[in-house]
C-alpha cells in the first residue's frame, strides 16, 4: 500500500483495488472445507446452541452433499457431533445471514492488487434459500442447479470480460441509490449488463435464458459480489499493520464479534443482539432470530449503513428516515478515521462515505457502529421476517480498544 | 381520466398509465413517413434553414432509405426541396436532437389505458449518431442492423413480457439515480434485466449477443424508452380539456415551441436559445448548436430537470450544483399545478416531482421551466458536444398564457 505506517489501515482501506474473477465451487477454492467440514457466518460457534437458520441451513447443507437422505438423518449427524464447522471469515470467506459454505456450493472469487483473494457464496434469490435456514427440495434443487449451470456459466462470463472491478461496481452503485448491502438492485442489473453478452455466447440458448432469469429476478445478485470484495480488502487492511481499525464484523446469532487490525485472529465478542427489527407483514418481534451473518462487512469498508444518505430508498426498508440519513452517516463519521476517496455519496455532494472504523474512537464517543442487517426466522427453514437498522453492541468494541491499549 | 373538470390536465399526468408494447419500423407506425416523407424534431420549420445537425441526419436519411447514394446526391435532393419534412410532435412521436423518422427507423411503440399511442426512435448508442447530425456509413451500418436485427428482437421480448411498464419503470430509475431524460444509465440496464431472457429465447446466438452488447453499452438505450411514453402522457394530458397546462417543449434548432392544453394544435414559437453549455474537452462554445429536439417531452410530465435532485449524477454533468439540485426543483415547484403521487425523489424524503406546468403561473412569476439538454455540434455529422441546464425562454409561455386569457 502507498499508505504511511500511521494510516497503513485507512490506505488499505481507500486504495486497495479488487475484482471479481471467477465464481468456483468452494472445495476448489478453500481447503477449509471437505467432506463434513463445512463453514458458517460470523464468529467460531465455540460450541454454542446452533441457532435456528443456522441449523436449517446445515441440515440442507448436508443433504445437498449428500450426506443425508432427509432432514432428520441430517439433523442426526449434526446433534451427533458428525461436522466439523468453522468460521468463514477465518478461512478467508464471507457468507451472507447463515452463511454455510460446503465443497459444491458456488462462491464468488475476488483477488485484489495484492495477489489475495476472498470468496462469498453466490446468491440464491429471494424467498426460500439456504442462508435463511430453508431446506426443502426446491432450494436444494435451485442450489445444485446453481453449481451445474449459474456457476460455471458465471465463471466462463467473468473469465471472458477479464474480470469486473468491483471498485468501479460499487462507486456507480452508490450513484444509483444502492448502499451495496441491503439495496444491491441496481448494482445487480449493472452485473447482469456486463455480463450478459458474455453468458450468452458461453452457453446454450435455454441455460442462458435460464441464468439470466435467474439474476435479473434477484435484487440481491451483487450482495455475493459486494460482501466478498469486501472481505478481500478488509483482510489487507487486516494485515497493513496499523492498529485499531475494525475488520470485521459478524454475527453466528449466538454471539457477535468484531475483528481489528493489530489485534490478530482474535475475535472480540458479545451475544448477538435482537435488533429493532422492521417486519415484513404478519410477522412479530418473537420471530426474528438475533442477527446473523457476515455481511455486515459492507460497513466495514464504509459501505451499508455508513452511505446510508447514498440510498434512500433502503432507509425506509430497515425502518429510518430518508431525511435524516446523512446525519446518521455524519455520527459515523465521528468513529471513523477518514473518507473515502471512492465512495461519493451523490446526495451529499459526492462527499465520500466515512471509512476506517476506529475501536478508540468508538470506544471514546459511544457511538456504535451501525448496520444495514436482514433479519431470518428463528426457526429454521422459514426464510426472511424482516429488517433493521442495527446499532451494534458497544462492548467488543470497547474490549478491542482496550486489549491494543495494552 | 378519474381528474375532475378543473383538475383534468393534472390528474392525466398523475394518472395515465403507459406500456412499452413494440418496437416496430416507422412506416408500420405512422402514415406520416413514406416515399421521401420524413419527420424531425421540434415544431414545424416553416420553410426556416435547416440548422447543421438536422442536415446532417437528413441526409443520412436519404441515404438509408436509399434514395441517394452520396451525401452529395441527398443535399442536391434536400436543397432542391425534393424532401417534405414534418414535425414529430405533429404526428403522434418525439425524437431526440435532431429526431429525424423515415420509414424504416425502428421505433418504440407506447401504449396508453386511454388506447393512444406514441412513438419515439430507438436510440442509436453513444458516439456518431443519426440523431447529432451524423452519416457517415458506421452510423447507417448500425440503423440497418437495428432495423434488421435488434429493433425486431426487441419488438418479440416486448411483446414475451406483455409490455413494460413505464410508471415503475420512471419511478424505479428515480431511485436509481436517473432523471430519465439526460441521465437513463441504470433504467437502461434495468429494462436490459427485464427483457435479456426474452431476447435470448427469441434469437439466435449472435444476434442475441449483438442486441445485448448494444444495449449494455449504451448508457442512453432507455431515453427512447422515456420520451415516447412521456409523448404519450403529454398527449393524453392535452386532451384532457383543461386549458393551460404545458403538453410540448421542443427544438428544431431554429425555433423553439410549445404547446399547451386548450391551445389545440398551435405552437408558441420563439428562437432556439444557446444556452449555457458545459462542453465536453476541446470544443468551443460556437462550435454548439442551440438546442435541439423533442427530449425536453420529460420535463414535461415532471421528469429531467423537474427530478434534478433525484440524479445528483447528471447535475455536475449539466453543469450545476449537486447540493442545490433540490432547490432548484423547489423553484420549479412554483410554476407547476401539483406534484406527482408516482415520480418520488428519494433525497427529498420521497416527495413527488412537480407537475403540471401553468403557463399562467410562468407569466405571473416570470419563472421559466428547466430543462437537461444535450448538445450538437453546429456542423453536420460531428456529433455532441456537450450539455446544459437549459432555463427555457419566456416569451411562448407568456404569449400562451395571453392566448388563453383571450
Amino acid at each position: 500500500m502507498t499508505g504511511t505506517a500511521a494510516g497503513a489501515a485507512l490506505g488499505a482501506l481507500d486504495e486497495t483495488r479488487v475484482s471479481a474473477v471467477g465464481v468456483r465451487p468452494a472445495g476448489e477454492v478453500t481447503g477449509a472445507v471437505g467432506e463434513r467440514r463445512y463453514l458458517h457466518a460470523g464468529p467460531p460457534l465455540g460450541g454454542a446452541d446452533i441457532v435456528g437458520p443456522l441449523r436449517g441451513a446445515l441440515i440442507g447443507a448436508l443433504m445437498l452433499e449428500g450426506e443425508a437422505d432427509s432432514p432428520e438423518e441430517a439433523a442426526r449427524i449434526l446433534d451427533g457431533g458428525g461436522l466439523a464447522l468453522a468460521s468463514c471469515h477465518d478461512n478467508g470467506g464471507v457468507g451472507a445471514m447463515a452463511g454455510v459454505v460446503t465443497p459444491s456450493i458456488p462462491v464468488v472469487v475476488m483477488e485484489t492488487d495484492q495477489g489475495s483473494r476472498a470468496f462469498s457464496p453466490l446468491n440464491e434469490g429471494l424467498g426460500k434459500a439456504l442462508r435463511f435456514g430453508s431446506y426443502d427440495p426446491a432450494t436444494l434443487d435451485r442450489l445444485r442447479w446453481m453449481g451445474a449451470v449459474a456457476g460455471p456459466m458465471l465463471d466462463a462470463a467473468l473469465e471472458a470480460v477479464d474480470g469486473l472491478d468491483m471498485v468501479e461496481l460499487w462507486a456507480e452503485g452508490l450513484r444509483r441509490g444502492d448502499e451495496c448491502h441491503n439495496r444491491n438492485v441496481a448494482s445487480s442489473a449493472a452485473v447482469l449488463a456486463r455480463l450478459a453478452p458474455a453468458i450468452v455466447a458461453a452457453a446454450g440458448r435455454q441455460d442462458a435464458v435460464d441464468v439470466l432469469s435467474y439474476i435479473a429476478a434477484n435484487p440481491h445478485f451483487f450482495l455475493a459480489f459486494s460482501i466478498a470484495a469486501a472481505k478481500a480488502v478488509s483482510d489487507v487492511t487486516h494485515r497493513s499493520g496499523d492498529p485499531g481499525v475494525v475488520t470485521a464484523m459478524s454475527s453466528n446469532g449466538r454471539s457477535l464479534g468484531i475483528r481489528v487490525s493489530g489485534a490478530g485472529d482474535r475475535w472480540f465478542l458479545t451475544d448477538s443482539p435482537a435488533g429493532e427489527p422492521k417486519l415484513f407483514e404478519g410477522y412479530e418481534p418473537a420471530d426474528a432470530s438475533p442477527v446473523l451473518g457476515d455481511s455486515f462487512i459492507a460497513e466495514t469498508v464504509g459501505l451499508g449503513a455508513f452511505a446510508l444518505s447514498a440510498s434512500p430508498a433502503i432507509v425506509s426498508f430497515v425502518g429510518g428516515d430518508p431525511l435524516t440519513a446523512s446525519d446518521t452517516v455524519e455520527e459515523l463519521r465521528g468513529i471513523c478515521r477518514g473518507t473515502s476517496s471512492r465512495f461519493l455519496i451523490p446526495s451529499e455532494g459526492f462527499r465520500g462515505t466515512p471509512i476506517g472504523i476506529d475501536v478508540h474512537k468508538v470506544a471514546a464517543t459511544g457511538i456504535a457502529p451501525l448496520a444495514n442487517a436482514g433479519l431470518a426466522h428463528r426457526e429454521p427453514g422459514r426464510g426472511q421476517v424482516g429488517a433493521c437498522l442495527l446499532r451494534l453492541p458497544l462492548q467488543p468494541f470497547a474490549e478491542a480498544a482496550a486489549f491494543l491499549a495494552g
